[in-house]
């Protein structure tokens, strides 16, 4: 059980913490000015170019691409700039992740946002050379964007099996239909390609009944009927969509590592997707202890700062327990995922999925107690902060479904079937 | 210890009941996407004429200023259309606050819409002839509304005694400066008048020092500076605005109940208010308990309806004990207030006031996991609910200082000192 | 909703108090040293004369059977000694219920300890003229105890169908067999009856298949196999033991109600039941925050009463609010079962029965802690407290099987079957 | 940040599981048989000849004084049988002290049980030559016991500051006099030595005042008063006493590291000694998780294992994440220790001196309410395990004290004076 960072990836987080605090902190007030001021004029979808100039700096520092996985990053981390050349493997990544949650920016900077992350790890295991050269590629270049649109408005998503839109193959071609919404991302201009999942053979097993398809977001009959909003926030410009697909029609050389292959690629994808998720969280909470933090010993009330009233230290110690305990999780799950791959850490990062949002809801609020009403207002960033440990209960499959996969495994070890 | 209503509020109960299911509930949907249309077009904080049909609705029925307070009342409820032509105690109340809290929009259209009904409520009981007949006859008119500005950004709320914010008795005037937020109201365009509470005599005894003055919106040197979200809501057109007060003038005239007087009349504004606000509560989680359950009993997953899997059930049970506490909880304190005023409900009302936002809160976030991503969207109304109840936590005093006032009577009845 | 006591009640609540204080309380330390040096010399289970004592002081005063239920009491009520010769509403009762319950003592010494009160209850409701005057009137007269014999080692006990001991009809007598424990109160020398539930018909519908029968103690054929702790607690001399029942043979006309009977008798004996218990662990609740007070102002550390350290007022505060609002939870259940019967108060009993053992459990555990390592121990009544709170979350119904009544009847609102 | 145990570690643990599950665990239901047994005879403070036939067999496997430190074991791991000669670190150890703690017997067995344990560190690394001599080797050889006076009957142990017994040097004698509670292990007739905390010069710097001293047993005025128990539970044969100590001389030799040196001790005892208690812990949750586990598949109800009904499988899962949390935590301390020493580790062992015993109280009343009424009693290691638990949440300093340390720790990183 050995958490500690190889040298390489050391260095790489330090040089992430150097160029957060030299470029990207700085930024931020501008960069939330400008979002701000383009809100008003109805332009918020319209990417601010500030990001751009970022993107330039932090790929001349080699810090470009730093989720590359070990195993799969193959020529890629040398041919797009990672510096080193190589791949980082769960546990390295992992303090380099807990930085760039801290900032609103800074994943998309270094290229290492959701859901690009996740897709390009997609093409990466299971993309043919075309898939490869078409779309990953230029995911890693910084040039595109991407979207995975799986969950759908009419069904829960707690059971994805129970998804109704369609991908029927008709020949050489895929033919697809339904309405996917939480689609993340699909508000960006260069949001070019989505993987879109759907039923391909209702006749199958359970698990090999859907299928991943690539569809370039111009093909005629998508349609991206609205933008949604969490907690009144809209994470412009990238956003998450409802899309509706009618009789969309693409070759069936689209199809990731073939039809009914959706939930075995699902499986390898959501693994350190959700470890990145949670270790991103992990900055957050680490944020916004700092904020509490500091706000409580600034302001004073009854003759005391009011960090020292009531049980507010007592708080500040629990969320620092909390905090250290799910980082100690996150860097668990990420080993376990490191030495023996995802089907080794089916329990641990299930149990991350549940421990360290609501860890994070839980810091947040806190934080946010301790800043007063402005605490809930955008003069902070807490109410954002919150609403993303928030989402995460329910994106990548709400607490309850985690829960059930670690009591599943536990119970399996008692003999219980299932 | 009775908590039942009397005969007449029992009938108003129902009517208002009977008035939000065939004239409120059947225009919200139409209220929503107006205002949805007139954000679109930046015109929110223009007041949507529905609003102002059902008010008349509302008076006709005679279901207008229920708030009304039965020690207090006197000739205004007769004069002002509440049925019956007499004010309610706050036992009678309770019911009818719980069935406008369920909607966005009852408040307001049976002018039972705070702030305004607490600073009514001011005037009523501390105000002149000339404060009454300027202020509050126009408000219990549903003509304009009201602010009070009292909480500032410079200094913790908690803790009202550290206000900086000045209004200094200069001859027959009196002169305001200092800079307020939160201040809800203030966005709307009939928002005629401020309360203004600030500092006139630093050198009193700690309670006697700030004085509450009527400071009419137009007077030179009142700014609107900004308006403020809570979690991205801006709860148009009323607002939570940020105000500065550079060198305003009224008359001293303006002054309620004397210079000094306004911790005296905040203990006597704020019991009532706090018990208003917990009833309100109580109805919005209810609200959100019956959008789970339905939720829960339509969705299905893994060949089951979503309530029941895991611990739903469970968590619906644990809502409903929640719910039935907290609402007994306000009721006894209404009844507390009732029988012996402010000075006998002191821990009462303080207790609602930090059980019912917190139950509130946490019952809200369980209709949003069972709602899926769609929970924290603005299809459902729970995240509004939720900011609500968030918000109350810090609202009329955070949690911690209501805690410090429960305990320090339970030790007081040890013979602690404080 | 009115939760008040009527006069005589509140007449009687008084004098409870009064004679606890000048009576029960004064006797305590002595009772608990009796009750030493008895363990010591291995005596424990022979009653000590103490009670017996205050027993004829407690009759004296008519302070006696308070428990009788106004609807049922009849004649019993003045034939054994309650003053004012009728029985008390379930509001009446809760606030006595509430003082016994400080007490470790107090419910033997007025006759109303369980669980002979549900015994003599079921008695009275369902016995026929011989079954009362055989066992009821010497119950009533506090000459013999009971016990009530259903909890079974060999199954859960959550879903009482699946008992396995058998009460079978052969002719004239009833042929009982099985393996009873948890059965309170069965080693008291006193202990002279037991209710018995078996099976008996299973071919009869789920619950028309099992019988209450009156077993004498000494039938041949019953064994007390032993006696259980609870937390190292054995409740000397009631005590809670394990019997065993071999082909014990008692007249038909023991049978109370009638074969089959047994499940619509313990419908009606265990909601006043319930209510009892919560309403003494309100009481002991309240005792554990007035020593956490008196503990917390009187010990000093860091220069501090330890009460002012950290959360502790918080604690306190949130004590209060959790033993208030839980006591009002069971009045409503009372209020509810006096208008309307068991039926009107199934959502309502089941609530509290999770509430309130839940609320007593925390409450007391804050006060051991308040009380350092001397809190665990013998020295204060804590840890018998935290046991009886503990044990109370099992006894009667483990709180999930509640939790799942109040959800079935909470999504019964909406339309779900079950 | 590596917790991989040496590999000498790993075998090491690998041997203790298999004598757990050869010797200890097939033992303990004879021994529990025997217990119960001498405790019906009055006899339970006499040892059992079975705890001395285990240690045999225990050292002769080398598998004895496993809790050695490696930097400060020197020749003594060689010379007292604990196999490879050498000593462990705390990462080293803790899985040892896991599989350990799931045994109410197997410390003592592999005399590695508190408090003689922290006693021998002292003597290790601060003793003379002759106290090593005199009470260090026979300790290690398990030929006596010891004790540690230090919490007091008449002050709040949570500021060891204000203890009022004595150690007052006069010549070359030290006279100690006051009274100590919770003195564990002063039952056991092999207890010789008692390590007392006292007053040595009350105008030194607060960090300065107290000594520790030397005390055997029968120096005259040691008198043991009384033994405590923790809900009902005595922990025979080592008990927790109240001892007095009543003019008590000795010499001034036996003072450990010269006088006021008491805190300075402490600080390097307790760090470890709260590694050991919470990796115990950690094994006693995991056997309760089992037994949850098996129980709850084992028991049905509803017509279902009970494990499925309601809530209890994401209880199942939320103590699995609670619990492996908290093993991370430990290690983590343990390893922060290793590296750098109490001074190094002090925001973390207070971390886990609160997250452990507060996880475990809560995961093994979980297994209590699977198990039902039983679960409480003595024929599960359920009670017992609540109760250990439950008292290190004030032994070694209560919760509240170690948050007090986190706290202060975490603001001082924001420049907070204390």
């Amino acid at each position: 059980m050995d958490f500690s960072p190889s040298p390489r990836a050391a260095d790489l987080t330090e040089r992430v913490r150097a160029f957060l605090a030299e470029e990207v902190e700085p930024a931020e007030p501008q960069y939330h000015a400008d979002l701000a001021e383009a809100r008003a004029r109805g332009e918020a979808w319209i990417p601010l170019p500030l990001i751009e100039e970022l993107k330039a700096k932090a790929r001349e520092r080699g810090l470009w691409n730093l989720f590359l996985p070990k195993e799969h990053a193959g020529e890629y981390a040398a041919r797009f700039g990672t510096d080193g050349g190589e791949g980082l493997t769960n546990v390295d990544y992992a303090p380099i992740a807990e930085l760039t949650g801290r900032s609103a920016i800074a994943p998309l900077v270094l290229n290492c946002n959701a859901p690009d992350t996740g897709n390009m790890e997609v093409l990466l295991r299971y993309g043919s050379e075309e898939q490869k050269r078409d779309w990953l590629e230029p995911l890693l270049d910084g040039r595109i964007r991407s979207a995975f649109t799986m969950t759908e408005p009419g069904v829960a998503s707690s059971d994805a099996t129970t998804m109704e839109a369609t991908a029927v193959v008709d020949g050489d071609e895929v033919v697809i239909n339904g309405r996917k919404w939480w689609s993340t991302g699909v508000g960006h201009p260069d949001c070019k390609i989505f993987i879109f999942m759907g039923l391909t053979d209702p006749d199958a097993d359970r698990h090999r009944r859907h299928s991943m398809v690539l569809v370039p977001r111009d093909t005629p009959g998508v349609k991206i009927e609205r933008l949604l909003d969490t907690m009144g926030i809209y994470d412009e410009p990238l956003g998450h969509g409802e899309v509706s697909f009618t009789d969309v029609r693409v070759p069936a050389a689209n199809i990731i590592s073939g039809p009914g292959e959706a939930f075995a690629i699902a499986q390898g994808r959501l693994g350190p997707g959700r470890v990145h998720h949670c270790m991103r969280l992990i900055g957050l909470a680490e944020m916004a202890l700092e904020l509490a933090c500091k706000r409580g010993l600034e302001r004073t009330a009854f003759g005391k700062p009011i960090i020292n009233l009531g049980g507010n230290r007592e708080r500040i110690a629990d969320a620092r327990i909390a905090i250290d305990s799910a980082r100690l999780l996150v860097l668990n799950a990420a080993w376990k995922l490191d030495v023996g791959g995802p089907a080794n850490a089916l329990s641990e990062v299930s149990q991350i999925k549940v421990a360290v949002p609501n860890m994070a809801q839980q810091v947040i609020d806190l934080a946010m107690q301790i800043h007063g009403g402005g605490g809930l207002s955008s003069d902070f960033p807490l109410a954002a902060a919150w609403t993303a440990a928030r989402s995460l209960r329910l994106a990548d499959g709400p607490d309850e479904v985690h829960r059930g996969v670690v009591a599943r495994i536990e119970l399996g070890k008692h003999g219980a079937k299932r």
